[in-house]
């Protein structure tokens, strides 16, 4: 008797990231290339963005703000004349604590996709969940703020392991604070070693150069290792 | 005809509220009152731990330390020589980001609850699904970094609605911020007008004897509410 054999489809995606693949198609057909900010809420996200995207060497950036609710970090990219979108996942998404690549799909069509060069997905402040979805981007970063202690890589390895860049921000406050820096280093280097990082201070500016031209210089980046 | 009417119950409580009421009653028989400690990553939670329970006026204090990975808080607590447990959501629970009833209620056999009068539940640091959980306890308490802007109110309105004392903490660094304890009062009136709220610091030991006091007498005023 002859029977049909049953295909087992072998590199099954899950759904999050069958629909992040469909989002990095739309952005990459537009030429747009996209960065996921994360980090703990109060770590200075919108900070860092609003000192790197008011002068960005002639690169087109716009935002998605990811948030539970509240458009209070939009407001504040909107008045660098940054074309920002927001996103809330409360109520829409059942007040998620993450960004998920269906989320982002359902912005896309609210994206100046045809207008800009860069787009920043500002990600919920979390350090847990927001790691476990990827969205679509071409690259990760995350914020982590010296005041939040040493021990966060080994807390949180999953976000810190899968990022390209860590920003180390509030570097101000280090005369002020039991904030080890070395051993925060050495946690890092125990689940990233080879992850980039940059120490910054959204309030002096300091280290906010080297950012900046980390972002501007992403399209062309991306587009060498095409 | 006949027909038996279908009964529908008017009360029906999802699982995690069937579990957290299981898990009170054990503490309630117990005679152990239960606080729900939560905040964003590196707030503070486990070093406002350190400094109250190290001498609790006679109260005997235990610890269940939630994370999602790794066991430093709880070595941190075990030095009080303090009864600690620790519980992890990875793997055991899929890394989940937040403590629910049913993974306290795995970890109460574990428990010393015949050998203790208050447990402290230190859940993962997110400022998001923690406070979607009860997990039995008697009270809830965030702690609150002034590190982390004054909006976090209003940004994370679910977490600081449901607790019942908020925690200020890191208040020595005020001289070193831009942050406005005002405005951060005024976005918390907006969420929860009637709070507890504490100005503390960890590191200077500024508030702590208040923190302290609270967290003795949580038995008592259990008790004198029932």
């Amino acid at each position: 008797m002859h029977r049909t054999k049953v295909k087992v489809a072998e590199d099954a995606l899950d759904a999050n990231e069958t629909i992040a693949r469909a989002n990095r198609d739309d952005f990459d057909r537009a030429s747009v290339r996209v960065v996921n900010l994360m980090s703990a809420p109060g770590a200075g996200k919108t900070s860092l963005l609003e000192r790197a995207l008011a002068d960005l060497d002639g690169v087109r950036a716009g935002v998605l703000e990811g948030d539970v609710q509240g458009s209070a970090d939009a407001d504040r990219i909107a008045a660098l004349h940054v074309p920002v979108t927001q996103l809330n996942t409360d109520p829409s998404f059942g007040g998620e604590c993450h960004l998920d690549a269906n989320m982002v799909r359902s912005a896309i069509p609210s994206l100046p996709l045809d207008h800009i060069d860069l787009l920043v997905i500002e990600n919920v402040g979390n350090l847990v969940c927001p790691a476990e979805f990827r969205v679509g981007e071409d690259a990760r970063v995350m914020v982590a703020s010296v005041a939040e202690g040493e021990d966060k890589p080994l807390k949180y390895p999953l976000m810190f392991r899968t990022c390209e860049l860590v920003l180390i921000n509030k570097v101000d406050l280090l005369p002020h604070l039991d904030f080890d820096l070395d051993r925060f280093l050495y946690n890092l280097d125990a689940v990233n070693p080879d992850v980039a990082r940059m120490k910054l201070s959204a309030r002096t500016g300091e280290g906010v150069d080297e950012w900046r031209s980390w972002l501007a210089r992403l399209p062309d980046r991306v587009a060498a290792a095409v």
